[in-house]
């Protein structure tokens, strides 16, 4: 099995993709130590309106910097409602050279469209992922899954998204189920902490056949969180002899646990509920950060929610 | 399935049992409104030389206050190593009509005393629990599991204490196979948190038969905790429309989280790294509560220990 790490990708959520010189050291010098085999340091993005730091467009000087960091195989993701084909050369010629994977984060009703942007990100020579949202749902999208066949040849690794964090081992082995039986594509899992779940997600998924999966130091990430990547290397190395170097994973873990104690992702009685009942959890985080509102009142108004009833 | 919330009692080691009037008033008014069946409030306990507080003891005007507050069933624990038969009447007889069922902490080793004392208890009135620790231990230990039949008629419960928070839900099947060969007392299940496993351990405990599961609020627990009692319910909600009021759910969870806070108790590498590798944590929640050690120095510590290596 293989891992990615995409602390700087999914924990920009968090830092609006800044992160102090220090940590960014930190971070890639301490997984030239570890046993993972890419790392996804961001977004390349078409110009936004609002202000989104450095690893969220991944400038010439970020990969530059980063190649001369890192020994391992480097990921971008590119946000599949927002490119368009004729916007790759521009955003990615520049990552020839420096980065060996291009990911694709995409809802499963756009599956058509990803395939042609895909086509194109693998002319230009990248490995190609596919970071396919809302697992849970997918049996409820019945042109996606007659769809799925068409990745094989144009995606390299096929990943199940558990965006809501609701997701049991169970419902794991079903979802391979059905992707196995339409690609020969390998198969990636990206998870969800909600109701602290991700870590044997995540090893079902590779006992299954998954051939690689996603994690983030502290688990930092939207929300809940995601794998923590140094639960899953403690995990590997007990069960498994993994070699791990634990002073270096413990210097990452470090690096990381101030802005943790700062921004305070993880799991907590909101996202729970809203793991365990498949609603999106970035209202939540919205509402808990403010600090606007009480938990009694978030768990209220999620619990409308699931009724289709309006919030006040 | 039955539930039991031990926060006092498990979460005393973090405050030396006691805990703010207005803390406990909180705790046992919203228990009133959701579906647990049992509160274990701490324990029962000769005198000791160093400071232990109120639920350490369980003093008369305890009970009498716990009992006007609570509507539930009254659990308190015993220490085995420290209690012998001889100390019962003086222990116990004051928790007639106030506490329901009496726990009895023990080592695997000591199972053959523990049913004399359980016999004992049995004899004044109450339920009584066998919390056995280190059970992924629990085949090295030969004498306890020819033993395990003789708590037929003695024990209501007998509990598999997964100590070093490191067993997965294989070695749940297998070990409630073991019991179940052995006995036909009700099975109950005490997870730890180090590797993130408690909930579904827990939950599989319950698919393979167990009838009681321990929880705690916020997982306030030794070192990386417990099973989040908000967690279980949740879960329990969105799965099986278990009814849970989450407004009493998350006034408990309020009243606890500013105590995480402070004493942070929860996951992390350290704890990580002994429940993986069945090391006492006891150890591990020393060395990083003071702080004295880097995680570093902590983590090669551990693993020297696992080596059998002195500690400089």
């Amino acid at each position: 099995m293989k891992i990615l790490d995409c602390t700087l990708r999914d924990g920009g959520y968090y830092t609006e993709w800044d992160f102090h010189q220090e940590l960014v050291h930190s971070y890639f010098t301490s997984f030239n130590e570890l046993p993972i085999d890419y790392l996804e340091i961001g977004y390349r993005s078409n110009p936004m309106k609002e202000y989104l730091g450095e690893y969220f467009y991944c400038p010439d000087y970020v990969l530059e910097k980063v190649k001369k960091l890192s020994n391992k195989r480097l990921v971008i993701i590119l946000n599949e409602k927002d490119v368009r084909p004729e916007h790759l050369d521009n955003l990615l010629s520049p990552c020839k050279g420096f980065i060996d994977m291009v990911r694709i984060a995409l809802d499963p009703e756009n599956l058509g469209r990803a395939l042609k942007l895909a086509e194109g990100i693998k002319r230009m020579g990248f490995e190609v992922g596919f970071n396919v949202m809302y697992m849970s749902k997918w049996k409820q999208y019945g042109n996606f899954l007659s769809q799925i066949k068409e990745v094989d040849g144009v995606a390299d690794y096929f990943y199940m998204v558990d965006s809501y964090g609701g997701v049991y081992p169970q419902d794991i082995k079903e979802t391979i189920d059905l992707v196995k039986q339409r690609t020969s594509c390998k198969i990636g899992f990206h998870g969800h902490n909600n109701l602290e779940l991700a870590l044997i997600n995540s090893l079902t998924a590779v006992e299954h056949g998954a051939a690689i999966i996603d994690a983030t130091v502290t688990g930092m990430g939207r929300g809940a969180g995601n794998l923590k990547t140094e639960l899953l290397l403690t995990a590997l190395n007990a069960k498994e002899g993994k070699k791990v170097d634990f002073n270096a994973l413990s210097n990452v873990v470090d690096a990381f646990e101030n802005l943790q104690k700062h921004h305070g992702w993880g799991t907590n009685l909101p996202y729970m509920v809203s793991g365990a009942n498949s609603l999106p959890q970035k209202d939540v985080m919205e509402w808990v950060t403010r600090r606007f509102y009480s938990f009694n009142s978030i768990i209220r108004a999620l619990n409308n929610q699931k009724e289709k009833v309006q919030d006040n």
